[in-house]
């Protein structure tokens, strides 16, 4: 058994980690670090875990070396604290923004000047569907923003096969409250943030620097992203307007999807013509994790609609950790990832 | 008074209208039909309305001449019919798509031949805020979609400045299940149609040519509309990705919007930089015949990001009509329609 | 036009006191005080009322005289407080519990030593259908708890009346998330409270002991009291399971309900054999001033179950205040009271 | 591999069975019928199972014999079709109310007389906490209704302890949409169904009479139960109000809890002093198999406050037919029920 401790793990992040490693068959958790709740068991921040465990949350202080460390802090914390946490073990995952972009000066638009700017070009970025190669045998790894990865997954396709114009789509996205964090504020407060269609970032969001980071492997690209809170818990779901160079048919992004994707384990493809779900449905994938894809073509105006979906917690966060963790392993990329999502919910 | 019936009174919309009706200064209400609930109180169908009257629905076939009827039938129901309502009164209100488009080749592109083309233009458009004169004295009058009328609104001001390109405005919708109407069916069973975001129309709305309608009149354009069901009841909200010509500043669009704004009862400016309400909210709106618009501008991609909310219920349809008819008869155009809204909901 | 002020009016119950008075016709809205948001505008809290005022909150300090006082402040401060207010109006009404329980050595077992007993029989409680002719010209009132006042109006016509076991009465209460009030903590996080259904008072509630209070005035009374929290933000519901001391049927039943509420404005019965509302529905309320009460008859066990709802907020708070306050100055008693809910919602 | 198939399988408890046996260590599906949806992939009504498996309904005649058939369908349809289904498999549980209550007499009451009185006998009630001996080895299973399941699991510690009044006990219970059925209705659609208090039982639940049968074998036994529809897809939750025949501690209560269930697998025992989550909460038990159980002692009103939740289509339909099916076969009782749930949600 390979053994793995979380440091932050009183967060929403870092509680899905705990649950997915709590019944992986080639993990064993060490410890589970909380500097706020430090002693309680961890049933206390996630109770879901009631009977599944009798673990306590560590301090930081008491943390041992261990074969792989996963960091669920709050942004800024990963990197600020990375001296102590290096020689804690062999390999990393780290589920904030600290070490997702590649280029410092890219990092720097979006999140002010990376204070360690030399340590960006060893982490390998986590989403297995835009790098597996990559992840195989690697020792650091750092996830994708859940925003980022939905978005991502549903223009990539598209962008690669040169079929749209690379400098207009423009990615609205829906997000649950889970996306906030597990301390809550004023706006987050029931009576507030109940039934809401909240403009949280209109313009301006870290995560298309991601996007844009991801697209360009496959010539420039620039996104138009827009996240609104809706009311719902887990979930992001992207609804990617797409602007096509010229006509294509429903057959021809059929295509594209099946070639791409057609042998991805945690990639569906969602789009019918009848029935209640016809399209990628975000609350079917709490504690999944897996991304649906689905689309529509809309031949008045040669804008091809995509929407893509996933728990941002899961393939968002946790999930991808866990996946790309399989792959840094070399175990099965489906361990620990079975869980098929519920209905109704 | 002015005596006003209802046909088609057993909707959610005709029930919109019969509240804002009973406490309707000027107005006195006259009957109230319903086929399938005929002899029954109007509270089978709209209960909030217990203790406020005692009328009974009436079979249509009762109907008796008044002063103004508003018609809240099911889409095709108001031309079918239109022999038989057209002696019963001198002013009609139509809340159907029936009237809508003036241009009967439009029409057909969104609905289909029209049964009774010359009847189009015998109609005026039913949205003060996009043309109030023609409303005042108006005799026929068919009030817009929820859907473009929000969209509407929050693109009008910019495509008449000329600041934006024409024919690129992407708008993203979210709404309500009361936009389904207030019969159920498999997708809206409570299980099914909770928690969702479900894209019901991401290409194809009909909503979008009559936002084209609205909007050509200030020059050639057109939009890209995507409609996403999300969990609220009430409630439609579009935020509209605009592409700019050249660069602007947030003080410019400040300036279009009091410009196009200012004076309306209606129109609600909402762009805050602090606190928990800092763009329009859906949920605020329930009851109330206000639009809130707001904005906030990507400088780095040249967007403006609009956000625009109404009920889709009151703005959208009943209150829509309520205002039209104020403005129809000569009266306080606020008549009727004083209700703030509520806060927490 | 009579002058009211409201102290403490940045909360959820003294914004709905605001709101009622915008819009009465005999009253001007004074002051509204709010130690941590003085200086910005009422909106800032209350943001429905955008449009519909420019006032602004003041420091308490700069309170003036007015003819009626509203004390909307949290549990003690309206007692604390009470040497430098009294001489600010000649009429109070406070939403608070520091005033509702005329005897000290009840409110101790509730709430501990009352710090100023003798101040408690100058006050009249607040709720018209348990005692309206000693609302008639009162200068001081304080409004029931909102658990307390849907529990009594359920319970006191059948205990008046003596037809229920006086001590057997289980009152089983569902609330909303607006009970809470305006400030959140962890429990209020929207992810943690979001569809909960949480026993937030199992046992020991205050309320128990004004329901008690209200009843003993017909003979002695014991309840058992459990507050449980959902997935609402408005509303409060109770489903009281009172035990008959012998066999009755519905006809007399519905003979107790008419006799004491037939005359009053705010009391609907609502109990239906068939239709999607047939009893109470907390929803419906949102807004309004209504107390909607139903039974139904368990005949296999002598057992009568009585559902009686509220918006929690106003029958239950402000609502209550505005209808005192009519009762206190002699004016109609539903002015500014009129709106009577939405439907769907 | 064990052979399992499923009759009446495109309902919501159906598609829940579906979902354990496929990932049961040792159950092979069979076939899943449907008359509606004979020809069409499972997925197209549990479109959670996507990828999971690529099995299709069955026409119900051509169902061929199987190891274990487990019946999901409609209220009489069980027993109406037993003549045809017993040559069908060895082993049968039935999720149905047809086989639950073993008195001919008893059912009568709740259901109408029974079509087939004789059968009665032959089936074992399927709680494994009420009854896990006559389970093992069982052939003919009946589960539990879901809101008798969690209100008999909430009393029975007690009332076979002796320490309550055995006739007074009120059960007052809050239900999710799912209760209804994947079949909708007009009180069911979503702006009708949405965020209700609904007491659509208040009085004569049928599942009163069967929490009876159960608690009657610890002596007579009488419960006050009333249902209540509440905004949640999922999920049963009592609150019991327990009387008390003497004074007892709390100590006490967690002594006869303990005793009572410290070794079943699937129930935990809630009940903390602080925290956000101090006593059983529905939503963090979807798609597990848990009933959790928690407390309040009043000691002013020597009542004692029991509260448990389940989900209903997991502990209340589902799981428990899949616990039970483990017991019948001598497997691990608790293979296939391993998923902990999720938080937050």
């Amino acid at each position: 058994m390979t053994r793995v401790s979380i440091v932050g793990g009183s967060g929403f992040g870092g509680g899905e980690v705990l649950r997915l490693l709590l019944s992986h068959p080639h993990v064993e958790v060490g410890q589970v670090t909380s500097r706020r709740l430090a002693g309680k068991p961890v049933t206390k921040a996630h109770p879901n875990l009631r009977g599944a465990t009798a673990l306590k949350f560590i301090h930081p202080d008491e943390l041992l070396p261990c074969d792989v460390l996963i960091l669920a802090l709050a942004h800024g914390e990963a990197v600020r604290q990375w001296d102590a946490l290096a020689p804690m073990a062999e390999r990393f995952i780290d589920l904030s923004a600290d070490f997702r972009l590649r280029d410092p000066a890219v990092y720097e638009t979006a999140y002010g000047a990376h204070p360690r700017p030399e340590l960006l070009e060893t982490f390998v970025y986590g989403l297995a569907e835009a790098g597996r190669e990559a992840l195989r045998g690697a020792t650091h790894v750092a996830t994708g923003g859940c925003n980022a990865t939905v978005s991502a997954l549903a223009v990539l396709p598209f962008h690669e096969a040169g079929i749209i114009e690379p400098d207009r789509s423009v990615l609205d996205v829906k997000v649950g409250s889970s996306e906030g964090g597990a301390r809550g504020n004023s706006a987050s407060h029931h009576p507030v943030r109940s039934g809401v269609v909240r403009p949280y970032k209109a313009t301006g969001h870290r995560h298309a620097t991601e996007v844009e980071m991801l697209l360009s492997e496959y010539g420039p690209a620039r996104v138009h992203l827009s996240v609104t809170a809706v009311e719902m818990v887990r979930g992001s779901s992207v609804l990617a307007h797409l602007f096509l160079k010229e006509a294509v048919t429903s057959r021809d992004i059929w295509a594209i999807l099946r070639g791409r994707y057609g042998s991805e384990p945690f990639v569906r493809l969602v789009s019918e013509r009848t029935g209640d779900y016809r399209f990628p449905e975000p609350k079917l994938l709490s504690g999944t994790n897996y991304c649906d894809i689905g689309f529509e073509l809309d031949e008045a105006s040669e804008r091809l609609v995509v929407v893509a979906a996933i728990d941002n917690l899961m393939k968002g966060a946790a999930g991808q950790a866990v996946q790309a963790l399989n792959l840094m392993l070399g175990w099965d990329e489906v361990a620990g990832l079975g869980f098929p999502g519920l209905h109704p919910i």
